[in-house]
């Protein structure tokens, strides 16, 4: 079998000393937390040779790739997401049109060729700009709008090298990123639609509350800062579009004055950490400036040229952050459709070449592998995360093992199992068993995982 | 329905005019006709703000979205790949270490810090020093490996100005890149199992040659380059590897003599385009080099640390230079599965109430989408890329029209059809009608993309 090699299982010694989980002193931080979970379940790592970039391992990345497969799902096929992908390098000129070098350039990277002609580019901090390129080269129309790009390219922000940790500060980073260009009456429904999401992703989906509970969020209303650039009106305005909207959602919100971006004013969704304390992880911002200074138009019902609303918006923030706060809430325990472990089958007699086969035969199937040289893997077909512990110990330890790496579910594979055809399946938290057919036990994963539990 | 607008057809005027196929002459180069037909059909655009740098839009970025998935999918569920996301600017030293500071210095672009710190470091061209890194971290040992690495980080080369050219010579550019770090004996099984893939994705999936003909590929050896790093002998054993292997693939070959990779020689694969002009797509690279430089070890059955030996391989090669493979090869005529306009609706009479809900219905259905706001779209799910065309122009007119545009199948709505709730079904290179259910065209629909047809 191509596939089964298991980090853990061939080199287990540094890890079968610990629990999986996380024993949480209430003084750690979320940083240290995800820290302390990936370090036992080998998530990324990071290394001196680049600071503040997170490698994400196999598992990491098996995580990371689910939430923006999730992401995008609902993106497209609920709230009229198109996504672009557009390049990570801009000359100088485009930031200086943005406003970002002039605000923005210290945390920005310099970028430059090493040949003669040594261009000068700037690494985007952010996609608004490349955008603005995209909206600007096709002629719009009020029945255009709105229209809503997302991207979920890497970014680059030059934070100070004392202040990296982790998931949480760091130099790149992937948000779910989404702008929106709309007409001035589109602006509410488009923020309703934006705080939609951001519910459905945050009360219904990731139960980021403590001890699995909803995750309660709040909101808070960034204003004006200090550097920010277009009108005073403009700004009152906005920001009292914002307060409005706010004060219908029926939801806790507070006002953090002067910290909205130099564009504009913006609403952040809060999440408590396992400390109680605040970290900003959604966000939807105004923006009147952007258009103004890129001179984008539409043509209006009255064939007149008038400057479109840009809202920038992404709901997990930076996905990176986003999952150190799961493993904050989850401490290790990933549900069932976002864990890179999610089954292990466990022939109970290795050196049984019955079990061993039939065992083999689960791992392929729930894996969704395919063997035939000639034939590719299926398109949108499940592939579930399912190992096999055929090392020759007892039973009993590799059970104990398999659920202190975390698998959600294992699979027991002996005699009378065979002979029934009826493999006894069991949870992660529960000793009890269920005898069930492999395509018994093939639909209650796919069901588990379409259902996001 | 949120998401029903239509690029082409809200804002036609500059698209209508042209069909959205390209008529083709022979003195194009592959660059042009992918130009051409990416204007017609808005696939990707480019703008000297970035220069070498693709905005894909969003028919182009489902096109490369499909293509990635496929290649994930065989990757991982059929050839042991695991994927990893690594950091995209590493210091200068890991470069001195891999050796590209001093053989590839003049194609990599610099990026610095604009803080006071004013750190330096080198955009990655390429992910094998990553790759190392992370392989380093861990203690290995003979049962780990073969370790199968993949990645689809952007990549950034600094080709020269006067040399770029739309989607085939670009600065900004992503490949199914993998990397494989084995056993000596393990080498000859790893690269026939590269050479599978190879086959899998060029006879089988992607019909590449003249008129929908299978594709002719070739096998092109590169040895020893004269920048090369490391010693005659190994270079010597690695080309004889290599060679045996062509010998054996029973394929057509050819020697380039001196084009290697500075760290290795390297099996090209050659396609050749409507002109006869050959492009490399895949290759597979064999390195006894870095796992020198980067003191990679394994520890053997012997309990001896020895070094492994590393692949490189990419399959599509270059995703952008695949895409522009594929529009040379099918003209704008995308098959069903990769088509950004896979399905229009056609309302017979747009006044009629009931043909336009049946007609909302139908998409809504094939789009896959979700309405409920408290509900998530699920995992795994198709959603078609369906449109309505529900302008008050005559049928006739919208039927060309959307056959112009490339669509692959048309659903036509009339009363007779909202009565035998059979919807007339046909393919953009039929007229024949089919009446179908909507469940049944769905079933059509879901078979035509799994088999990526």
């Amino acid at each position: 079998m191509w596939n089964r090699r298991i980090w853990s299982i061939k080199s287990p010694a540094h890890i079968l000393r610990v629990s999986q989980y996380c024993t949480k002193k209430p003084t750690d931080t979320i940083a240290s937390v995800a820290h302390d979970i990936s370090n036992r379940q080998h998530l990324y790592i990071t290394d001196p040779i680049s600071p503040g970039s997170i490698f994400f391992l196999p598992g990491g990345t098996k995580i990371f790739n689910k939430l923006v497969g999730f992401m995008k799902l609902q993106q497209e096929n609920k709230y009229g997401f198109e996504e672009v992908i557009t390049p990570l390098i801009y000359r100088k000129s485009l930031w200086e049109q943005s406003g970002h070098w002039e605000n923005y350039k210290e945390d920005m990277f310099r970028v430059e060729g090493q040949d003669t002609a040594k261009e000068e580019y700037g690494l985007k901090p952010m996609n608004c700009p490349g955008h603005c390129v995209i909206y600007k080269r096709f002629d719009k129309s009020y029945n255009d709008l709105p229209i809503r790009f997302s991207d979920f390219s890497p970014l680059h922000r030059n934070e100070a090298s004392g202040a990296l940790s982790g998931l949480t500060r760091v130099r790149k980073f992937h948000q779910d990123d989404g702008h929106i260009f709309c007409t001035p009456q589109q602006v509410e429904a488009e923020i309703s639609k934006c705080l939609e999401l951001i519910d459905l992703c945050y009360s219904k989906v990731f139960p980021l509350g403590k001890d699995g509970k909803p995750t309660n969020y709040m909101f808070r209303l960034s204003t004006r800062p200090d550097n920010y650039i277009g009108s005073l009106d403009v700004w009152n305005h906005a920001e009292s579009v914002l307060t409005e909207i706010l004060n219908r959602s029926g939801k806790e919100w507070s006002i953090n004055s002067g910290d909205g971006a130099f564009y504009g004013p913006k609403i952040d969704v809060l999440l408590a950490d396992h400390n109680g304390k605040n970290h900003q992880v959604a966000t939807v911002q105004l923006d009147f400036q952007l258009p103004e200074r890129f001179d984008l138009k539409f043509k209006d019902k009255d064939n007149t040229y008038k400057r479109p609303i840009m809202i920038h918006r992404a709901v997990f923030g930076s996905i990176e952050r986003f999952m150190a706060m799961l493993i904050d809430s989850n401490n290790g325990k990933w549900p069932f459709w976002l864990n890179p472990r999610q089954c292990m089958v466990i022939p109970l007699n290795t050196k049984s070449e019955s079990m061993m086969k039939a065992s083999e035969e689960i791992v392929k199937r729930l894996r969704g592998e395919e063997t035939a040289t000639d034939k590719p893997v299926k398109l949108n077909s499940f592939h579930f995360n399912v190992d096999m512990d055929d090392r020759a110990e007892p039973v009993g330890y590799r059970i104990k093992d398999a659920i202190l790496k975390n698998y959600s579910y294992l699979i027991m594979v002996g005699e009378k199992e065979i002979e029934t055809q009826k493999f006894a399946l069991r949870s992660r938290e529960s000793r009890e068993l269920q005898h069930l057919s492999t395509d018994e036990i093939l639909q209650t994963f796919v069901k588990l995982e379409e259902n996001y539990k």
